[in-house]
């Protein structure tokens, strides 16, 4: 069976046509500009590549509520051409095929669940660190959703008393995205993450609100894996200075057998969003 | 159909027989001493009432992997002779009936989603906030487990910027438990919550905590309902507080239709967790 995937994110709309075992067949990518334009192009792909169902990881909020009229619909994005607009219908008439859908990094939970990391654990949770902070939690193969979809990246931590920086989001100001999101680093220090590569305290610090964002989610949700990726983790050494801080935070209260096998890089590169929407076509 | 009910807690096992729907017919309770002793009185109990199954809510730790051998056996608890005693082995031996067992907070959620003021809703997070800080989450009837059971109450959040209190977790000092549970209340003021029942600022900085628990929990968790318990709760002018504290945190980042039907009192006064636990012996 060909399965059709789209990561469909706010600067670009990755589709791929994939397999069962989440071997990637043909890829591809358009700019994220009107719905109009961006989906004519994911359409035309479609047409050449047939598949028989589609995933979508899809950039939100999105209402993901099943019982709603509104399921499937893009919310109250800044990307206004976008906004309230009907994603999961307009591919379904577009395709006539099965389409689902979920968040991009709800997506990218279950493509390291099911291909990656994470595919000997029952639970993973994955953590993107980039121009946002996002999570998504996947149990014994099923994504986790409340009543709507989480929106992990916004939890409140403690500030470290020596950053004076305010916050940058526009919503909370200090909230976990507001004090470690990339734009954080970018308005703290006056320059990009990349620049600042050999700057220790910055990645101490970022490591900090990290681990204790880390620690949250694991006395809460109590994940088997914590899989942390996204731009601002491309700088490797944070994983072994989160690994550390963590640690020291939870200072023995839960048994951990080895942090090194429970909080790790993903596996998939850029690819855990569109396999990870070829495993979402083959729920339950 | 006649259920078995144990509340198992730190100072009184409460022991109970009630039917499918709730109704409490029968109502015991013993200190909670050495396991041999308590536990004899229990089984005496159910000698006199007898009942075909039993659900168990017990203080923790305990082991909840269902492919432990240790399952059901409490960890490391500060109770000596309780520590890595097969509380659900023990029960099951004794009385040769069915026993379920999960803990303490989340059968009291199950209760109250059952029973209780969740019985409408589809989810609902149950918080205590007494000598601890606990927290059960239950999603269509289910209780939410990961790879093992919640402790939500050691979630970290902001300190108050005037608070100049140490902390009173030995595991993690400024913890959510460790800067709003009833002992750091005492510690820091040097008199017990009832004692301060008029002093406004005292319950601000209460509700300023919890407010900010529940902002993480329902960034997290999205339950449809939040239930705050627990001794600390019987100040009842904490409800419009905590209410107003957390709408302005979340700051309409989230849609909350009603914050005075998401964030409430219990129903089941002190019956909670025994009705819960009737609940638990009738999951799938």
């Amino acid at each position: 069976m060909r399965i059709g995937a789209i990561e469909a994110g706010g600067t670009k709309f990755v589709c791929a046509v994939g397999s069962r075992n989440g071997e990637i067949l043909e890829r591809s990518s358009f700019p994220t500009t009107t719905p109009d334009e961006t989906l004519d192009q994911v359409e035309a792909f479609f047409r050449e590549h047939q598949v028989e169902r589609l995933g979508v990881g899809a950039f939100g909020p999105i209402n993901l509520r099943t019982v709603s009229e509104q399921y499937g619909t893009i919310g109250n994005t800044p990307k206004m051409a976008w906004r309230n607009f009907p994603l999961l219908q307009n591919l379904r008439s577009r395709l006539e095929i099965p389409v689902f859908i979920d968040t991009d990094v709800n997506v990218a939970s279950l493509g390291e669940y099911n291909y990656g990391v994470a595919k000997d654990a029952g639970s993973c949770l994955y953590i993107t660190v980039g121009t946002g902070i996002g999570a998504g939690f996947v149990q014994n193969g099923n994504i986790f959703q409340g009543y709507d979809h989480s929106e992990m990246g916004h939890i409140l931590i403690q500030k470290h008393p020596e950053d004076d920086f305010e916050g940058a989001c526009p919503s909370h100001r200090i909230c976990l995205e507001g004090l470690a999101a990339g734009p954080a680093i970018e308005a703290r220090y006056g320059k990009k993450g990349m620049e600042l590569a050999d700057q220790n305290n910055v990645w101490e610090l970022e490591a900090y609100y990290l681990a204790q964002a880390i620690m949250n989610y694991f006395v809460i949700l109590s994940p088997e894996k914590i899989i942390i990726g996204g731009g601002v983790m491309k700088q490797d050494k944070l994983y072994p200075m989160i690994r550390k801080q963590f640690m020291n935070l939870l200072n023995d209260y839960i048994e951990v057998e080895d942090v090194n096998q429970l909080i790790v890089a993903p596996e998939l590169k850029d690819n855990q969003a569109v396999k990870g929407a070829i495993a979402l076509t083959l729920q339950d």
